[in-house]
């Protein structure tokens, strides 16, 4: 029995409500168990200089956390003046795997700036972070259409993470800090509704995986990942109609 | 009559959550209408460099916003790699405020750090701060209580703040946004429990004002305050009976 | 009696000496006591990018200390890389107080640039800066008068500052370092030749002040200004009269 | 046929020149086709803050570009001021592989610096700094050995990396940088000797993948792991029978 | 005829007021035609990290210009969050010139920190920080005596700078900003009252010269060395008689 | 006799390698004894904003180490934020130096960017650079030449660099780090094939030098480099008949 009285294959409580912020174009908080994430969708009429005048548009994104989002307070990254590699690294993460089911061409020329704030921290920060956003995005998208700023909706399939890792040789779904902690490997999976793969990022610096293992992680990922998206769908209503289409 | 209806007397509606995030010693969200800020208070068993041996505690603060707390994206500070002006002002402003009525020596050589950070904002962000943190911090000393490291609560005061301003000749208590834009004076009033100011900061860039005008403003604040205190004691309940004693 | 003699309602002497630095198109050093400052006023042919096409000006302020301005040595900001809050707070002060005095039309779009560089602090540094900086920069625009740029003094009244205080209950006008660390509590006024208020900033961090406290203290500060802008005029001589006009 | 006539399975020509920097405890130039990366493993004896006293070592790795070792010129990352994310990924990717094969028991309170600088990049940066890389790490180990600071190889397996892609739906190995910037889904794979993952990074932004393609990517990965750490072996001759004993 | 009536072997007007900042252990104010040069130096009781425990002081320096001090306004490097390549060489080179004349053996471990600000700029900058600050030093230096912290003085010669430098193919003393701008070859020299060199750095960017020029430069330059040193030893007057015994 | 048994008047052995980085317009990997410098030569077909629209050219240049190119390893200047002051005076000598052979009229709107990355470093690195980066320059303009962008070679004479020092009294050519180490006086001359100098730059911060010593410096200085451009010149072969024609 895990430390939270979950099955191996289990999920953790997932919430997530909408239109959380008034100021954004979309906004969501989402609640995986403990972990809880501001994500917000901003649309600007313009694109980075490097692809300008191409007639595409793009997406990308920001993570933080709050400092005390986690069990000792973290000093802010403004006030040491600089981003850490790890806030680098899941920040281009969350911008590639949401990027991956837009349609640029279709977006036109505008920019979706994701911001994902996490306000309270217990493992899977990153990965409830790009379901989160992925709600945010869809409502910023739908405002656009509401307005008659695009015809259609540009994108084209759900996409949700989660994360899976191996814990005195049991492999577990979606784990939380404490169970984080103490994993020899750990996976961060991105998928899309048609079951394919956007991004893994598999790490087993303490201890090296097999295939079999691998295999074990990579099933167990895409069950948990299937039922966010469901999550997904029923939090979106009539909106989750247009994805795709 | 105001935009939101209210009177030039009235407060906005104000609503303080205790406990907010589970990792802070202290934490609320505070809602001052549709102005929404997250405080924490940490904990920290040691002090600055400058302090160390003297027997003493510091309290110190910082604020920020995220990017879409705001009508348009503001770029993060970690990002620029650097923080404002105005950021430094407030976090200073907020540390000066909390600091002033907390006894130093009674909270011993720990530091209190206070992090409000806004995750809407609709005007009042820096004095909603200063009212929230305040029952952070109450939480935050009193959670040493019980773990009997502190012997007796070291805040001496109630303290709350708010602001007040002149538009169109006439002075209001406690602006929104769209009315803090449109105001020609602009003041910010942080006061104790006992109606004794500890800060008074009033701008009067776009049109200076008269000792008449200012004494009505500092009236009209002192009025918000006491109502903010008032709330202060119901949402702290019993342990505000500690405070001063 | 204070500790340099004076009564408490005595400004200490002020000395402003104009075309200081050859270069610049306004330039002072105002002496206040020994407080220092080298204001220099720099007129440039265009206005930040958030206002171009505006046909209306702007006035913007930075302030800094040598090194050894002070009893001990400060590393110098450009070294350690970033601005201090306190640095940024006082430049933003003055330019705000300097800017309510400007007709930003009337200046057309231009940009001064007001430099205040203490070269040596003995209290009351900002203050000094916004005094002496207001005549350095009615030097700067009786220059673009003198060269049929500007047919009419932008500038619309006269703008002082000066400190006061509490000190073992006493309220003292215009304090001095050693008195600035002793008092309680410290007020900023800055005053339009009108008597109306462009700036108060009152703290009272280590002991909150009462009304009739705050009373007091205005009284003071707003005696001393009459005192400045008086020097103001007589250093000016005849382009005194153009102000406001 | 490839763009440079290797089959899809092929390897490019691979060759490691040891000792090549003199002042380095270990040091090689790898070639991977047209690429080429100095990597130096420098012993330092002593491990960051956070570990003293606990007896361990630690590894850590920096990746850097020469400005002209891409097509175009990339300016300077210590001139901009800070480094990119790009940068800090792989940088954390090589000290969490190096890391990971290393008994930081055995190695005791050192630490081992790798830094991987690029001076000719053709693709395949990053895989061939962790491949290039453990090579540079077993030479300064084995200098602890022979002067006797050290009893016992603390390495335990050997570690290497390449990277596969899918181009026109077919997989292929090692791509150079043509085929990288046509690739679809390019995964990078780190593994050990022993046939077991360290890392796999997959991404598929613009184009997610199946299983099947993700099964093929890994095998094809394996296969060019093996043939790498061959080299390796050779290059290393005797001492790499002290690896893992 | 130069453009400010001298003969080409003559120096401009120089004056070096002592005790100008009342803070410092030695400070004056040098003024080399139009250039003028804050100067002070502090007494720090410890050195940098590298030195500690060898018993030897250490001399270093900080070199900035105010905005104005120049033509046009120049943006503050602590605004621009970084020092320029130019203000860095000379703040080194007035560090070495310094130090050069120091026995930084009977100046015990303590460091001697010279801050050179230029508040008006009219070529000369750096060489007349070298010669105003020398007397700085001295000064504290005798602070030191005097306190009986120093036995004897650690200064055991003269030090002054000068530039020359080739325009029209003639070559001149101390050039001014304006024949700065116009001479092909530019030479800064620093020479101890011995007429030993510590500096020479000599540039023909926009025109290469000869060893004629170069020793008609060199001539050139001492003797506007022996003058400076003349100088600083009248302005110190007895305390010039410790220097070297 | 010198520690690798050099006579005092003695190069080390100079090698050049043209063409050591296949995308740069020109590079070069120049061996000085145990010093390697690799440089590039990037031809960018503008300007910086200030020259803009005048026709001419530009050269800069930026030195760089690899951390280990030393005994000890460097932290990287990336990772610190920041360009020491040491590699911006070095990277502004190169620029100075390349910039006086480069008739920038001819050159027309574009700039050479020059790179010099120390790979190892054994003294003399930044003349190693100059004399490198010639070379890689020559080439860069070559290309130009051959594709027909520029009709004539826009380099108007050789140019390179050495250093020479006072070691126990006795003047030494081309210090290697050891000697660099223990001189007493270091000089590092640059100077075209007419035997003119551009840059001397010496110092004797440790003890001043003499007239007299000064002279057997600059004299060994133009053996060496005479020498240098003999290598350059083998080095370029053919095209080394374009320069100054």
């Amino acid at each position: 029995m895990r430390n939270d009285e979950r099955k191996n294959t289990e999920l953790r409580k997932v919430n997530i409500t909408r239109d959380y912020i008034k100021h954004a174009e979309g906004s969501v908080l989402i609640e995986v168990g403990d972990t809880k994430v501001i994500c917000t969708a901003t649309i600007e009429d313009r694109v980075p200089p490097f692809m300008r005048g191409e007639g595409k548009g793009w997406v990308t994104a920001e993570y933080s956390m709050i400092p005390r989002a986690t069990h000792t307070r973290n000093p802010r990254e403004s006030t040491k003046g600089k981003v850490s590699g790890r806030t680098m690294e899941i920040s281009r993460l969350i911008g590639r795997a949401l990027r991956s089911v837009v349609d640029l061409e279709l977006l036109g020329e505008r920019t979706i700036w994701v911001d994902c704030d996490v306000i309270q921290a217990d493992g899977g920060t990153r990965t409830a972070s790009i379901t989160g956003a992925f709600v945010a995005m869809v409502d910023a998208c739908n405002k656009l259409i509401r307005e008659e700023q695009l015809e259609k909706m540009p994108i084209q399939s759900f996409i949700a993470a989660t994360s899976v890792g191996v814990i005195d040789d049991q492999t577990m779904l979606d784990l939380n800090y404490e169970e984080d902690s103490q994993a020899k490997v750990d996976m961060n999976i991105v998928m899309t509704s048609e079951g394919k793969y956007v991004e893994i990022q598999g790490t087993g610096e303490e201890s090296p995986f097999s295939e079999e293992e691998l295999n074990q992680l990579l099933h167990l990922g895409k069950q948990g990942i299937m039922q966010l998206i469901e999550i997904q769908k029923e939090t979106l209503g009539e909106i989750a109609g247009l994805i795709g289409k």
